[in-house]
């Protein structure tokens, strides 16, 4: 009756908690959402001026992928206009990329742990993952990377402020990682939706910016510095993908929302998006810092963490072997939503960890939520 | 180093034209463009009120799905809210319908003529494709339906001002193609944009209504009555396939987006959207009309056609056999943009056709452009 796809189409467990977490009462740690006070909220006088009622271009404004442009060489990404493509957010990119490169057969290098929609989207298409271990205390694990690259279609990775783990390839192994890709001339496909929330600190220039050889899509999202209602993200590709992206997407949905597009430019052109984000950030570095302290107060005896330098994740790993999709269904009932870090693998986990959002439940509810974690921790 | 599905993802013609199209002094009937004098232009208070910076759901607001599936329940769809889906202009939902149904070796019954964007997604997921000959005289050709119909995977139709012909299937036309679809339990797409784009009374209630047996998706867009720059449209699907196909949305861009969702249930909810169609039809029966009458003027002894009832396009029969591809660049060069007829058929052209939309340009542009092109025909 369907199409064989199908049957790898999981039910998304983000979607089945996050409708468990907005149940009322329900302090959620689950989601990915960015602080609602931090969020722009356009006004009528941004809207105002716009005229995109037409249809517009596949490929996105004029404006806006110039200005896009602009920002990504001065992070060393060598790249014109004609290079970026105007996204639905950048969960349309995993689609676009997903649609260009994979199919079954085709092996593709993933992070373990990685961003669980991509993991999706990718078996969606029938690909064959082949993991490798990015820890927080070693990170990324050269000679499974090594390893894994030959003969691989493409290689996934979020080095900045990683979902789920939150980790930051330093700069020597952003270096190491594009010689890797060189040699084994592996396309990479670089997601950097949340360098943008970084809290001590610029991070390292992108990896794809390193590369003389192998090919690449990098792509970012307004989602985490703006508002995700917007739905809008972009990907700059290397000259050889951009065609057949655009093509790609033109058969997806023709093009992206254009009243978000020019609100969007209007803003970059005014530069007032780095002043917004740079005003969001103390919110975030205090939900942060409530989150740890009541780690610290609770699980210190229990589980080991990280401080994430960026982006919205504590990635916590648990001292007891534990089934977390358990801990995940009792969390539920006692009023705490958390995501099993098991969903977070491909395969077999290498411990027993849980994904904690701390940037959407204010300071109160981060240690409210975290006490009632660690009362079913015994 | 791409997929395979990438060696059958053709340079959109349309696409290539609508550039060629653009250039300064070219008269352009190429494209499927609405009357830009007939789009709803927001104005400030439209979005003044929205707060919706957050993520949503995936399914789509609330308030719209609900009103969506009000109107479909008054054209004799019967449907709950639960089973619309909110889609960023319904292009998207074709693509969402190619992944649900659509792999290699999966035959598909599809109209020739039929939609380009659609034929081309088909394609692209690798379906081969069953023409059914839809006739301006004769309307869809039972015999040849009937043959097509069994053992395939899906039926797409446009059966309400077909892009391109302008055909629209009579009542009968439509129980009798529900009752072929509901015999062979083939699965309906019904692909219903130009509903409101009607010039001489309403159309007959849509052909999904009619099914006892057979699955159906239903889908239609507010492009063609608002504004294709707000990107939204929407599908209604059967309950065993809505939620395969909106666990699809997720994976392919998460939700749409939520400015236009609000905007659009505003102005359904307030019952704007009918009198704006209702102010905008007047304009488009004058290009019609001022079409039709430079038809009679330069190529009555040249080719046929009927008066389209509703949608954006006169669908051309030249008396002469023609290549309409070359006959396209002589017309291009000639400053006038037509769209050969050729690229609406999976395989060979009954005849030679051209596509000239009526909606986008002037009645003075309409006149000179279709001299233009009369001159070219000798």
């Amino acid at each position: 009756m369907f199409a064989q796809r199908i049957e790898r189409l999981t039910s998304s467990l983000v979607r089945d908690i996050l409708a468990a977490a907005s149940r009322p009462g329900m302090i959620s740690f689950a989601g990915g959402l960015p602080a609602s006070e931090a969020l722009f909220q356009p006004g009528a006088s941004d809207f105002a001026a716009l005229n995109c009622a037409q249809y517009g271009q596949t490929e996105g404004e004029p404006q806006l992928r110039e200005l896009i442009a602009q920002r990504a060489r001065a992070l060393g990404i060598a790249c014109t206009a004609g290079q970026v493509l105007i996204l639905n957010g950048s969960q349309q990119g995993i689609d676009l990329v997903s649609k260009l490169f994979v199919e079954e057969g085709t092996p593709l290098v993933v992070e373990a742990p990685a961003y669980l929609a991509a993991l999706q989207s990718f078996k969606l298409f029938g690909a064959p993952l082949r993991p490798v271990t990015v820890d927080a205390q070693q990170g990324p694990v050269w000679t499974e990377l090594a390893d894994a690259l030959p003969g691989a279609r493409l290689c996934y990775l979020t080095p900045t402020f990683q979902n789920p783990s939150g980790y930051c390839y330093t700069d020597a192994e952003r270096t190491t990682t594009a010689e890797l890709l060189d040699a084994a001339d592996v396309p990479l496909f670089e997601d950097d939706p949340y360098r943008a929330l970084s809290y001590d600190g610029p991070a390292p220039a992108p990896i794809v910016g390193r590369l003389h050889k192998a090919r690449w899509v990098y792509q970012s999202s307004f989602s985490k510095t703006l508002a995700p209602g917007l739905r809008l993200g972009y990907l700059i590709a290397h000259p050889d993908l951009i065609t057949p992206l655009t093509r790609l997407k033109q058969a997806a949905d023709l093009h992206s929302n254009r009243f978000s597009q020019h609100l969007v430019a209007n803003l970059l052109a005014s530069n007032r998006i780095d002043p917004h984000v740079a005003a969001a950030l103390p919110l975030y570095q205090k939900r942060r810092a409530a989150m740890d302290a009541a780690l610290r107060t609770h699980l210190a005896d229990k589980a080991t963490w990280q401080l994430p330098q960026g982006g919205l994740f504590f990635w916590l790993k648990l001292n007891q072997p534990t089934d977390t999709y358990a801990l995940m269904q009792q969390a539920l009932e006692a009023g705490v939503a958390v995501m099993p870090g098991d969903a977070f693998y491909q395969g077999v986990a290498p411990g027993s960890y849980l994904r904690l959002n701390f940037s959407h439940a204010n300071e109160t509810d981060i240690a409210t939520g975290v006490a009632r974690l660690a009362a079913l921790l015994g």
